[in-house]
């Protein structure tokens, strides 16, 4: 029987402040996958990088890795167990990025769906140039996410459907350098969890920055309770049965909840509990759940140095693996030392 | 009076080995030049990065970078005045090329001449994709060329006819930098040198890798002369005056013999000199005047190691000037430090 050491690889793009979706469908499923499997190593990334192609608003990307990095690390993020750094702390990604630029095909990327999205929305708005308003970041991310992925050896990296081309393109890349230069890379898988949770927003659609319609994971008590309170519920009078299952309320308990309380609360609904109090009791359960995790990020922003060195820490940790590799990378391609050969 | 301090900045790509050609129109002149004006401050590196964009022969790449860093040194380069360095020593410019990548736009790409003839011949070859075997590399390279001289300040940068549009992409991806996050970056200038030389090949045509008739700079002393005597000349016989102003010989000679022996030659060709004559002194002026640097030059590229340390000496200092301006870049997008603010 042969044990295959898997390495999983997951970055988030700082551009945003964690909101209880992003919680319950991907931080909580990595950390818990992460402590789960001791045999499994992880890395976990701030993708500030990926951030500067969509946002051109310095303070807002770094509120939001300070964020995103306190959220982790009081969700329970084991830095031990799983290496946990800032892509812009890595020299390596870039280097190995413009590398894999070399051997890239134009042609691939012409084909990636964002930028094609882009163009078609250019396209239909009759803009005399289909790249209009198009940066060079848009058009070649899917290199940076490659050498992100290939500079670690990842071997599982969980995605969203939308995500599963660009893994295909990682492959395709990979084994593009593998064929030049002899065997180097490992060709990673797409990890799409089908069954992954969607939380449900205020509005009932899904929660989604875009869509304003969050509940941001570590807000203060009061105002926790002021949007738990606008979660939109149907105009059934308390003593009216009401039904979980078309409920956006009771699907957002029912994801942070065990299964006796879940059953319990569905009990409630049908003897006709009031909006109000089922909002009271909601409440009450995400904020017991989460107040030891909120006053850990609140202690954790409120001295981003201590974060520098968490993630400096974890940055090390990452290039004790990336260094060498680019070392035999550059060897392979004719830029390593002068002196010893190749 | 305003005096502005000049930073001239020259990259050789490294995927050939020197030649006559190269000598006499680039290294000698960019080496007088950096001797001559102690106000001016210069750059001169390796450009292997850009190599690796045309070339998958890492052999090839290291040799020509040994060769060209060699050829350099020998042939009189003030590295205590001229910060002399290979590309891939310093890690800021793939992460500028990056940074620059996110603001660059698509469409300056799409106009850059090298891509578009690359378009072209698959259109006239009829290829199914116009954008056939062409690598990312090609198409991003002004990118990488713009982090290359933007990471320095450069004010000038000497360029032949063919790349003024690559320095003109520079100034329109630094002017959108400046323009997003504060002034930054200096927009460079293109000096373009009209009265540049041009050194003849063997065969009449310019000197060129491409049409394979060159005289290499530091070739042995025997095969030297052997290729000196292929220069190739008309059917006059001994004795009969001979035309220098016509003549691939006499310009190649003119173009290491100050004035006077130029007279003299000139004089020797209205006299009739037989051309076995005329090649042997023109080897015989061209092996002096070269054999000190081709014997410095042999004991240089014996010693790779050595090269390797006066590169990374030369990135040392590079990079006492490039840390702080990406340290403020760092900053200026949001990458920086988290403690300390913006």
């Amino acid at each position: 029987m042969i044990m295959t050491q898997q390495t999983v690889l997951t970055g988030i793009t700082t551009t945003g402040i964690p909101h209880l979706g992003n919680y319950a469908g991907a931080i909580r499923p990595a950390i818990e996958s992460s402590l789960r499997d001791s045999a499994k190593s992880s890395y976990f990334f701030m993708a500030d990088y990926h951030a500067l192609i969509k946002c051109q608003e310095p303070e807002r990307v770094r509120e939001s890795t300070l964020a995103i990095a306190a959220t982790w690390l009081a969700s329970g993020l084991d830095t031990d167990r799983v290496t946990f750094y800032r892509q812009s702390d890595i020299p390596e990604v870039t280097e190995l990025s413009w590398i894999l630029t070399c051997v890239a095909a134009k042609g691939l990327m012409n084909r990636a769906h964002a930028y094609k999205a882009a163009v078609q929305d250019n396209v239909e708005n009759e803009a005399a140039d289909p790249d209009k308003g198009i940066t060079m970041g848009l058009f070649s991310y899917p290199i940076l996410m490659a050498a992100d992925i290939l500079l670690f050896n990842a071997t599982h990296v969980p995605v969203g459907k939308d995500q599963i081309q660009h893994l295909e393109m990682t492959r395709d890349i990979g084994q593009r350098f593998n064929h030049l230069f002899g065997e180097t890379f490992t060709l990673p898988e797409a990890v799409v969890d089908e069954n992954g949770m969607v939380l449900k927003g205020l509005d009932g659609r899904k929660m989604s920055k875009s869509y304003n319609n969050t509940i941001p994971l570590f807000e203060g008590e009061k105002k926790f309770r002021k949007l738990i309170n606008k979660i939109v519920t149907n105009s059934l009078e308390p003593g009216e049965p009401k039904d979980p299952d078309n409920c956006t309320l009771f699907s957002i308990y029912a994801a942070f909840a065990d299964a006796e309380a879940v059953a319990a609360m569905r009990r409630q609904y049908e003897e006709g509990i009031g909006w109000g109090e089922a909002k009271k009791q909601v409440f009450e359960h995400l904020n017991e759940l989460l107040k030891d995790k909120r006053e850990a990020y609140n202690e954790l922003i409120s001295d981003p140095a201590e974060i520098d060195r968490i993630l400096k820490k974890g940055a090390e940790r990452a290039r004790e693996y990336a260094v060498p590799l680019m070392a035999d990378v550059r060897k392979k391609v004719g830029i390593g030392p002068l002196a010893g050969g190749l």
